[in-house]
């Protein structure tokens, strides 16, 4: 019986790079050949070694996948690289749930948020420490680190958000954000090589 | 049209102490005169001066409240003091659509987060640097600064939770956090003098 009593959270932060601490905390590893797919240049993916970690992620899913009204907590980290000339990104997703939300913010490090709507217009917004970006519902959203060091991102999310990476897989993002000139610009998405 | 398009968000966060900054930022006062009915000793209330700042808090509503599957997020910050041995803490609510949960996170200060069930069960949790508390659907919730800093906490809630702050307002928690041997203790509530 907890009437009265003062007792600690399961899970705490670091808040220098809100990495996450606690029993209830899972974690995440994406390596190249996990997501390989989701590049360019498949040519330039076979110069990289296979187990070469992209991106990992730590989570507090305090309820159940599904359960309405509840909310979950992360921080994704994503390390520095290109596959040709374009960045190490995530897999990218919408909500299953459509209409679901989510907050990022920048942490640690450079990188560009990319966003498309159901319409497959694509933007990105700047992302570096202290960023805070609103992705509303209906929009796709992945990361990319553009700069040196690890891009790290803190998130909130609603627990019965999902994720459909499935739309992105078969189709992508219109556009790709690539180094040009040692500068990171969205390039329309060309047919694939 | 954004296609293409790199750009910042509106809201930036200072990760130091999480206060935001941009042009859809919001801010609320509360002084003691708003919320003296909340404490115990109504003769301590009176000792101290009506526009004594409790607590403030900013926000980021991207989205209309009540809109379903958007979020918001902020940032609450108490100021350091006591009314009597009771210590200065927020009015405290439950959600108006009740199943809404909550994240809350320690940012500077020492704290306690006080919970509350349907059952009138109260609990607190401690609240510190780093400090991730997930306030569960149902769950009424209220900040209380036990330390002699401001307590930072940032917060990050669903669009259509809503507050209800009138069940508190009549009913109270059932517990009070006062300073006992200065230390923080969860009392069970008395009849009010």
């Amino acid at each position: 019986m907890k009437h009265l009593k003062i007792q600690r959270s399961p899970v705490e932060l670091d808040l220098k790079d809100f990495s996450l601490k606690g029993d209830p905390v899972i974690s995440q590893l994406r390596v190249l050949k996990d997501i390989a797919s989701i590049f360019l240049e498949q040519e330039a993916v076979k110069l990289i070694p296979p187990e070469t970690i992209v991106y990992h992620v730590q989570s507090w899913l305090p309820v159940d996948e599904g359960t309405p009204g509840g909310l979950s907590f992360g921080t994704s980290t994503i390390l520095p690289g290109k596959v040709g000339n374009e960045y190490f990104m995530t897999k990218g997703h919408f909500h299953a749930k459509s209409d679901r939300a989510e907050f990022y913010w920048g942490v640690q490090g450079k990188g560009m948020l990319m966003l498309m709507d159901r319409d497959r217009n694509t933007w990105a917004e700047k992302v570096y420490p202290g960023s805070l970006h609103y992705i509303g519902g209906e929009i796709a959203h992945r990361l990319a680190n553009t700069g040196s060091e690890n891009l790290i991102v803190g998130a909130c999310w609603p627990s019965d958000a999902g994720h459909d990476y499935e739309q992105i897989a078969t189709n992508g993002f219109s556009a790709r954000l690539v180094e040009v000139d040692g500068k990171p610009i969205l390039l329309k998405e060309k047919i694939r090589k």
